[in-house]
C-alpha cells in the first residue's frame, strides 16, 4: 500500500462539508467518496478492480490455485419489512449476488447485526428466522456473526452487514474491465421493482397490482449463463442502488467503452411503468435486487438469452443493447421514437435506504 | 440447515421484551442470543465451533487443502477517537486479532462504513486514513468495500464492520474445545486498558498517567508462539467486550473444563488499577483490544511465555492460571490473601460500546 496519500482531505471540504444522503446513493457522490477518498487511502489491486468484490488467488499447499471472491455489504433499508422481502432476505441474496457477479459459488456468508436498544425481540427473532431461511434457499451456511447494540436514538432499529466468500468457477474472469465493442448487453428481467416496491410503502401508494421487490439470488441464473456460453461472458453486474444506468455507467468507464440500449427493448413492468410516472421517477435509475446484467460476446448472444430463459430468475431475460467503440464512457440510450440521450450517473440521491 | 426450527421467539419475550444494551455487551445476555437463538437458527457446524472465526477447508483443484479462516466484527465505539486509537485502527486490528485467533495469518479485510447524514467529510476522512495506515501496519489490502447513508438521527456518526479471510497455519488446531485439564493459561501483558481508556473520557476522568487503549494487531504474537511451539498452543482468545472473565467462562463451557486463575500473577497496570477503584469495575471484566489469552500444554509453557515476551506486544507476558478438571465449566480466581472466589460471566452490561 501506499504510504503517501495525501494529508488534506481529497474531496472540497468547502463544496462538500458534510456526508449526505446521496453519498450513499449509488450514483456521482458515491463515485466521488470511491474513486477521491478509498481507492487513493486503500491503493491496492484487489480494490483497484472496482468489482462487485474482490478476487484472491490462494496457492494451496500442492500448489494448486483457488481462487476466492470476497464482498461486503450492509443493509440499512427502510422499511425492514416490505411487498416480496425484508432486510434479512435482502442482506443474505444480496450478497450471494455480489459474489455470483463474480462468478463465484457462495462458499459461505458472515451476518453483524447493529442493533438500537429497544428493538422487539420478537422482531429480532423475525429477521434472525428470514436470515436463516435464505441462507437455507441458497443452500450457504452463516459461518461466522457479530452483535452490537447501540444506544437508543443512535440507529435505527437493525441494521445488518454480510461479507460472503464464495469459490469462482475455474476459467472464467469476469470484470467490467472486460466490455468490449460488438459484446451484447442483456438483462434477466423487469427493472425497477426493488424500488419501486420500497417506495410504494413509505408514499403509503395503493395500486391495482401489487408491487413486489424483485429480492432473488442470482447464483442459479449466473451458473446456468455460464454452463451455456462459459468465458463468452465479459460482464456480470447487478444493477442495485442507482439501477441500471449507473450500472452501465460504471462498466462503460472501467472499460473506456460506449454503451447502446434500446428503450423498447428494456422489460419495464406495467404497474412499476405505471409507479414510476406517478413518483416522477426514470426506472434506468430504480434500484434491483433480484436483476443481472450480463454481457457476452455476440456469438453467445443467443445461447445465453436461452439459458436465461430456461431459469425461474430469467424467464423475462432480454438482450437490451451493446457495447459499441463510439462515444466512450458514455452510456446512450435509443428511445421508442427513434431519438436518443445520454444516460448520466444518477446525480444526487433519487430514493435513499433502499438497500 | 434446519427448517425445523421454532416459529415462537426462543428467548421469552415476557421477560425480555426488547433488545437492551446488555445484550451488545459479551456477557450472559449475548450469550442467550447465540445459544438460544443465532445457533439454533443458523444451526451449521462451522457456526457450532463458537470460535472467534469460521474454519473452512477449501479443496484446491490439484486436491491440496488449504483452510481458511472467516471472521466479522461491527464497531460502534463511542467516542469514536480515544487515547490510543479511534474506530478505524479498531476496526482493523480487531479483525486482525479474530483471525489470528484463528491461527490465521491475515489475507484481506472488508471495510464497510455505516455513515450518519451530517458525518463532516474531514472526519470521514480522517478515519479513512486511519484504517488505511492500520492496514499498512499490518500488511493486509482492503479489498473490498461499502458504504451506506442513513438519515440523520437513525446512526450515530460512523459505525465500521471489518470482515477478514485468513489462512491458517498447516498442521495448526486451535479451538477453545482444545483446553484439557494441566494446560497452562498465558496472557500477553496488562488487562483491561481498551475499556479504562475508553471510561475515562467518557467521564472525564484526569489522571496523573495517561490511560491508554492497547488497540494493537496481536497476528505477529501469534505466529512468534506457533514458530515456538506449535501445536503445543490449544487455544487462542482475545478477551474483548466482557474482559478476560466472558473469555475464560466460555472456554470453561465449549471445552468442559475447570479454570483456576491467581490474582497476584494477573498483570494488571497501577493506573488501570486506580482508574478501576474509582469507577468501580472489576479489570477482569474490563474490555481488551490488544490482548491474548494463550493456552498451551504444560511442557511448552515456558517456551510459549519467553516467545511472547520476545515479542513487542507481549513483553509483559505472564502465566495466569491452569486448566482443571475439577469444577468443570467454571472459573475460579484464587486471591492474593489465599481465598477463593468464581468468576463469573458477565452479567448484564458494564461500559456500553466499547468496541
Amino acid at each position: 500500500m501506499d504510504t503517501t496519500f495525501a494529508l488534506q482531505c481529497p474531496i472540497p471540504i468547502q463544496d462538500y462539508p458534510t456526508i449526505t444522503l446521496a453519498h450513499g446513493g449509488g450514483g456521482k457522490l458515491t463515485q466521488m467518496l470511491i474513486e477521491r477518498m478509498y481507492l487513493p487511502a486503500f491503493r491496492n489491486p484487489l480494490l483497484e478492480s472496482l468489482h462487485d468484490g474482490a478476487i484472491l488467488s490462494l496457492a494451496a499447499p500442492t500448489n494448486g490455485l483457488a481462487r476466492l471472491a470476497f464482498t461486503t455489504d450492509s443493509f440499512v433499508v427502510s422499511p425492514r419489512v416490505f411487498p416480496g422481502g425484508d432486510i434479512a432476505s435482502l442482506a443474505v441474496f444480496g450478497t450471494v449476488n455480489d459474489l455470483a457477479m463474480c462468478a463465484a459459488q457462495p462458499l459461505a456468508l458472515s451476518a453483524a447485526f447493529i442493533i438500537e436498544e429497544g428493538l422487539p425481540m420478537e422482531e429480532l427473532w423475525q429477521m434472525v428466522r428470514s436470515l436463516a431461511r435464505a441462507a437455507e434457499e441458497v443452500g450457504v451456511p452463516i459461518a461466522t456473526g457479530d452483535t452490537k447494540v447501540v444506544d437508543r436514538g443512535k440507529g435505527d432499529g437493525l441494521f445488518i452487514n454480510t461479507s460472503g466468500i464464495g469459490l469462482i468457477r475455474p476459467g472464467i474472469h469476469v470484470a467490467p474491465t472486460r466490455a468490449q465493442p460488438g459484446d451484447v448487453i442483456l438483462v434477466n428481467g423487469p427493472i425497477a421493482e426493488h424500488g419501486i416496491a420500497i417506495m410504494s410503502v413509505r408514499e403509503g401508494l395503493e395500486f391495482e397490482t401489487a408491487l413486489t421487490s424483485d429480492s432473488a439470488p442470482l447464483h442459479g441464473l449466473v451458473a446456468a449463463v455460464l454452463d451455456a456460453v462459459g468465458e463468452a461472458v465479459h460482464v456480470l453486474r447487478d444493477p442495485t442502488r442507482g439501477g441500471i444506468s449507473s450500472a452501465l455507467n460504471e462498466i462503460a468507464r472501467a472499460a473506456n467503452v460506449g454503451i447502446r440500449i434500446y428503450e423498447a427493448q428494456i422489460p419495464v413492468g406495467d404497474a412499476v411503468r405505471g409507479a414510476c410516472e406517478i413518483l416522477g421517477l426514470d426506472p434506468l435509475y430504480v434500484a434491483n435486487e433480484g436483476k443481472c446484467l450480463v454481457i457476452v460476446a455476440p456469438e453467445a448472444a443467443e445461447a445465453a438469452l436461452a439459458a436465461m430463459r430456461s431459469h425461474p430468475q430469467g424467464r423475462e431475460a432480454a438482450i437490451i443493447g451493446e457495447v459499441v467503440a463510439e462515444h466512450p464512457r458514455r452510456v446512450i440510450l435509443r428511445s421508442r421514437i427513434g431519438g436518443q440521450r445520454i444516460v448520466e450517473m444518477l446525480s444526487g440521491e433519487q430514493l435513499p435506504r433502499i438497500g
